[in-house]
């Protein structure tokens, strides 16, 4: 994490989030508008109402929310608040919209460091700011200690949903191919081993990253795309599961075709974790016709969120609401939903 | 609370929540599918997608974020989940607008009986439902026993802003009148009362309520309103002060013309409040020309909403940043922004 900015709340005189912060009073106003405010800086936000007001023009909107619990609030790669600023991004980029607004909420636990807050703060802004979006409203609660788990935070979003663009699983057909836009499984792992204490030859680092200008590439190359679903909870497989039985087709992919890093598989192998079931938080599956997939394909190559893409399968008329996997050696299982609590608070 | 729709979880199987019910899995779909699509069914949120998709007209939106942490999450008239759907619809009213949508996104603790959580997404159904708004996208988390507190709620919203109507502090003028809807501190002392098991003889409800009937009324009277807000956490008292400190314009208001019930007068004493700092849920201050004051205290007055609603005082251009208070005994005393945490988690 880029953080050079200190903390604009003097630590020494409030180091700690307190109830007080929550209530409404002196306390509340200096955090919103000294912390808040100051990062998140912009005219609408400014306004300082009880909601942002803005101009939209007619169209298809997009509209979304989140919140984020994960544990630890720092791991290797990002922070809570990357995660909550591109997560929603990425919800608005599989509806096939162009992300403007987030919301922000806070619900802090008491004895927050204030420097924690405003790490993950810092990170909210720098997402933003990468991904071309503004956090516009927000709110900030507070909870007694033992009553919350440092920081949670809910971010809604509002996007405009391009021309031409209509995803829904009811328009995967069979024939259509499956691309997955890169590596597997690193946020998962991330998120594991920073918990576990374990430590591997190279630190596997969470892929969080925000999917909006891959999304404008592939759009600018076709609008012809079936579906674009990004395989957070449950990972790659429960995702692929949730589209074969909204969209009553069945699935098939290769084993061999699923980009998996070297050390995400070392690490499922000891943390007895499967690749295909762990989170990811800067990944997208897209379905679409065969036709386009090698074209599409080459342009998200060329994009550094998509270098490692790969056309992992297609969907078939057999076996409908039904995943099943080649595998390397060439036998054929069915790959099912996630039933149990595979990584709880992964996000 | 209206409840006589028993639970489309089977208890007996699922008594509780589990961490299972936020990893992705069938868990997660169960809850989603059985107990919030058909609480909250609709056309838009049964695409069940990442997000909501719909249509909008150009116009200016107002679009605003709340998370509800209140202790306990049942209260007399009310619940965590009434507050959460009439919050939200509240400050949209406060930005002058209409509400349409709103996203909901659920923290629950492992543990939390299923019967309670389905208790207050019934109490939300019934809520939006009263009020004419539409819940199209949501989201669920889990987080382990003792790292939350039963159930913590956001919700965001959006709205059309009317046409003719500017709300903004920079509208406030000297001159100006101070309508408030009705009877201060009800909401506070309620939970107040529930949390240290104080009963008084008769039972202090909360004033939750939608706003948005109300405004409405007061709209088609007149679109000449130079200010709407809810006095909700540090109550009229906060409120005023952050009105006056954005619109550079003293504030003078009368003691006796302030609504308070006898009963919350009573409670306060006994709880060592004081009803100006205690938080509303359904109430709004108006800021308008003294010249429609009296049109629209009327039409309020036809409202049941408004019944009680009263003229407390008016803008000045002494003492800008300043809230002055006339008592009853005829003596002016400074009325200062909550400095500690008078109420904490009181939404």
């Amino acid at each position: 994490m880029d953080f050079n900015l200190s903390c604009p709340i003097p630590i020494s005189e409030y180091p700690v989030i307190t109830m007080a912060h929550g209530s409404g009073g002196i306390l509340s106003h200096q955090l919103i508008d000294k912390m808040f405010m100051t990062a998140f800086n912009n005219d609408i936000l400014k306004e300082g109402h009880d909601g942002a007001m803005f101009e939209m023009p007619a169209g298809r909107l997009a509209y979304t929310t989140d919140s984020f619990v994960v544990s630890p609030v720092f791991f290797p790669g990002g922070s809570i608040g990357d995660l909550a600023v591109n997560g929603t991004i990425n919800d608005l980029v599989c509806c096939g919209a162009m992300p403007l607004y987030l919301s922000a909420a806070f619900i802090l636990e008491e004895g927050l460091p204030m420097e924690d807050l405003w790490k993950i703060v810092f990170s909210m802004k720098e997402a933003a700011n990468r991904a071309g979006v503004r956090i516009i409203t927000g709110d900030t609660k507070v909870v007694d200690r033992g009553k919350g788990d440092k920081v949670f935070i809910n971010t809604s979003g509002i996007g405009i949903i391009q021309e031409g663009i209509h995803i829904s699983p009811y328009h995967c057909e069979p024939g259509d191919v499956i691309i997955v836009s890169g590596r597997m499984g690193d946020h998962g792992v991330a998120i594991m081993s920073a918990r576990s204490g374990l430590e591997f030859e190279t630190t596997i680092e969470s892929d969080t990253a925000a999917l909006n200008e891959l999304a404008e590439h592939v759009f600018n190359c076709t609008r012809n795309i079936h579906m674009f679903r990004d395989p957070t909870r449950g990972g790659l497989a429960t995702t692929l599961n949730e589209i074969s039985k909204s969209a009553n087709v069945g699935i098939v992919i290769e084993e061999d075709k699923i980009p998996v890093s070297e050390e995400v598989r070392g690490a499922c192998e000891i943390l007895g974790l499967d690749p295909l079931y762990v989170a990811n938080e800067g990944k997208i599956i897209i379905i679409l016709p065969a036709s386009e997939g090698n074209r599409v394909l080459e342009v998200m190559h060329r994009h550094p969120l998509g270098r490692d893409a790969s056309i992992i399968g297609n969907l078939t008329d057999d076996h409908p609401g039904i995943v099943r996997m080649t595998t390397t050696i060439g036998s054929s299982r069915i790959i099912d939903m996630l039933t149990g609590e595979q990584l709880p608070r992964i996000c």
